[in-house]
């Protein structure tokens, strides 16, 4: 192995978010092909100089071509490459000789097809080691990142939504997963900052993103959809220096013996034990998610909302059941649904009608109207009595009305001013609901869920979080973070 | 105690679903009032003759109206009433006079406002038995039942969807939480058979439902919300009977400590232990949710595809990371993911593309068309070496085609002519994924869910349900009821 070694964690990574220009380097005339819908996204969303290159072209979906990066004018820094793998070293080698620090290496046939595919993934890192350069892949499907204005991928339009910008990092070392998750936080209207497919992660890894990521003021929180690390040790290092800054949620796949033996055939790569993943995450303040969606769901509570610093959930609804389920949640999961003080009782029964409990969960019933609810909101939170609320409307009761969220914004706002505690709500219901849900995330930045399950693991995440910054020092700089400004959930 | 012994599970329950004609009582002009918004949705729904009841009105809604139902011509043998408590009695009387087998008693102010209310409960509940009538409610939304165009709801139809008909009974203590899972359902796409809003079971209990719904040829399975039962010798019977004959998955709110604590203090009545219920559900064959969504998920399944008869389970799938995550979910919950023998792996590799995986999960990559999974969908289904099948297509990708659902329900249609293998689907995705999901279920009579763990989850209650079938010795009885015909998701 003549490999030279690593750089140092996050070297040169920005460029991949914030480059001067761009060279797509197998851009194609052919609407089928990944160079062609590459080019296509990012003409459509960068906002300085796109490139093809192309020996075979003149000009591509009207842009000039040129034969070889070589001759690509200023300025240009990153790379997107979509050529055949056996050409892939040459390309990369005329990248580096024309001084781009970035590739992006789309192409396939790799590590993954067998060990004549590693030793040309070798020989390209051999390359990019030269040249003082850094890559991403081989075999991803790319790069996204509203804020920076760069759709890198070959998502088709017609086939796949994408997301807006929004305050979560996300990255994957699936391709396939991480596309579908991107269109499904659009239809969810979640908004990312960044996303990579890491694909073999020959050179950057996640511990080169998140190295970036913590510092990225794009970036609030962070999910890790990942199957296997080869530097256990770096990898850690990065999460410990991120974890005290930037909550992350990570989404380990291999699980059971099945699993790992799965992820071992589909990686190509040692998936390692989930026990020593799950402890690594553990000690380093990572939260742990079962499922992609939930993995998201986690990172936008993290994101939106400050940290619980205690276990007590308060919780305010207009349905009882609901009421008797997320306290069921709440429980199973370690936190606790603490019966109310007298005091704070009497204030309730002053605000509830009669046939209300004001007990913990609070029970505003089905005759309730907005006020109902969000005065006993603002009674809770100004208690002292619970660290994080969750708050469970239903829309389909004739009393919330479809002000509710622009008149929740305006408590919220309130409570944020003198009190850091954290607000997620429940909603359950089909169109309307669904409708107003997104309406109270954007109006609010209070994060939304369908069931009160999902709201409580949210809260549970912001609680093992706020201990985490606890034990680590970090928790006052990032209480005033989410005092000085509401993080809005998409641009 | 006057009151008389209650009748047979069941007894006169049919006329909640097939009524001859429907008096309101308590019809009102206000389009405010309950009684108002009940009237609209029955006039617009059944197929009878609705006849609106107010003493101080002539005509509602352009119907005649009548100052009494002992005024109401024939044929009229169901009420539904919407008056204030204290009359409610009194109009009781006037229906078991009139004849009417059944009323539903929407009004509250019953034994959930405390002593006084119980006594007027008692009262209403002593005529209703005095008349040989049966009840629905007090303090309940009413019934909906699209194959009876029965929507006996309050419902605003601004603020809330409808699901159309479809294989599911769903009964719910929680008038919210039913009002809230129907619009999901709408929005979901899956249709119901029958739902009924229980309120306070002065009479109807979930014991008489289940005996009636047994026998219904509307349904398929059953979801069933509760928070507590007072007779629970009844429940147990009724639940003994009908398992062995149609799939019931229970939710059960009040499974921690303070969970139960809560359900005291908003039902009114004895919650019971969490682990009785759960050792009679276990006991009795029923299925255990954790969420609203997941009963609606798992009676989906149980509803559309046949049992499992034994625990292996084959994965068919485009991404990589997918099959393990399915993998990892479906050995958390007792199920396996074996090895294919030689001869299945040769077989797949003969359809598959070479960088494939033949294994289980077989994994076709990103690079796959829809012949390939569907392919390998009949090779996993005719090897006799699973007893379900995971199918997981990713919609993003290029080669999967907006025909897949379509050529899915042939495959689908061939299998199940020779075998009774279930067959589940997870679709990660957005919008789009979304559409060509629907399309799946309704074409195919698959279900699809959003991730792999939702998809094995429901694989793990049919094999649980196959389980108990064998037990009792009614799987072949089951088992040709799936393989007669494909049964729709919604009509």
């Amino acid at each position: 192995m003549t490999i030279v070694a690593k750089p140092p964690r996050g070297y040169k990574v920005e460029v991949f978010f914030k480059p001067k220009g761009i060279a797509v380097i197998g851009a194609s005339r052919d609407p089928e092909k990944p160079g062609h819908v590459i080019l296509y996204n990012l003409r459509n969303s960068f906002n300085g100089p796109v490139y093809p290159v192309n020996p075979r072209a003149d000009v591509i979906l009207g842009m000039k071509a040129y034969p070889s990066i070589l001759e690509v004018p200023d300025p240009v820094d990153l790379a997107v490459i979509a050529v055949p793998a056996p050409i892939v070293p040459r390309v990369v080698e005329e990248a580096g000789k024309r001084g781009v620090d970035g590739v992006i290496v789309i192409s396939g046939g790799f590590r993954e097809v067998g060990p004549e595919g590693a030793a040309l993934e070798r020989k390209v890192l051999e390359i990019i080691r030269k040249y003082g350069m850094r890559m991403i892949g081989p075999n991803c499907i790319g790069v996204y990142s509203p804020p920076a204005g760069i759709n890198a991928t070959f998502f088709d339009p017609q086939r796949q939504g994408l997301p807006g910008s929004g305050p979560i990092a996300f990255l994957s070392q699936s391709g396939a997963l991480g596309a579908a998750m991107l269109d499904w936080a659009e239809m969810r209207g979640i908004g990312v900052s960044r996303f990579v497919s890491l694909g073999n992660k020959a050179d950057v890894d996640e511990a080169d993103l998140l190295t970036y990521l913590k510092k990225d003021d794009a970036t609030q929180s962070i999910a890790l959809y990942i199957e296997g690390v080869e530097d256990g040790k770096r990898f850690r290092e990065a999460l410990e220096d991120t974890t005290p800054h930037k909550p992350i949620v990570a989404l380990k796949a291999g699980r059971s013996e099945a699993g790992a033996r799965a992820a071992a055939s589909h990686t190509g790569s040692l998936a390692g034990s989930y026990r020593v993943y799950e402890a690594v995450f553990r000690q380093t303040g990572v939260i742990l998610a079962n499922t992609p969606a939930e993995m998201f769901d986690l990172a936008m509570a993290l994101a939106l909302q400050p940290p619980m610093q205690g276990n007590r959930v308060g919780i305010v609804t207009v349905g009882g059941g609901s009421g008797v389920m997320a306290t069921d949640a709440a429980e199973v999961l370690g936190l606790r649904v603490p019966e109310f003080s007298s005091t704070t009782q009497s204030k309730l029964r002053r605000i509830l009608l009669p046939i209300a409990s004001p007990r913990n969960p609070v029970d505003v019933t089905g005759s309730a109207v907005d006020e109902h609810l969000l005065e006993s909101l603002r009674v809770v939170a100004e208690s002292g009595e619970v660290d994080g609320i969750l708050l469970i409307p239903y829309f389909n009761v004739r009393g919330i009305s479809e002000q509710f969220p622009e008149k929740l914004a305006k408590v919220i706002t309130e409570i944020r001013r003198k009190h850091t505690i954290p607000v997620v709500v429940s909603a359950t219901g089909g169109r309307r609901t669904w409708g107003l849900s997104r309406l109270i995330e954007t109006m609010a930045g209070v994060p939304v869920y369908t069931s009160e399950a999902a709201a409580v693991k949210a809260l549970w995440a912001l609680y093992h979080y706020g201990k985490w910054l606890k034990r680590v020092g970090t928790l006052e700089e990032h209480i005033k973070k989410h005092q000085v400004r509401l993080i809005e959930i998409r641009h």
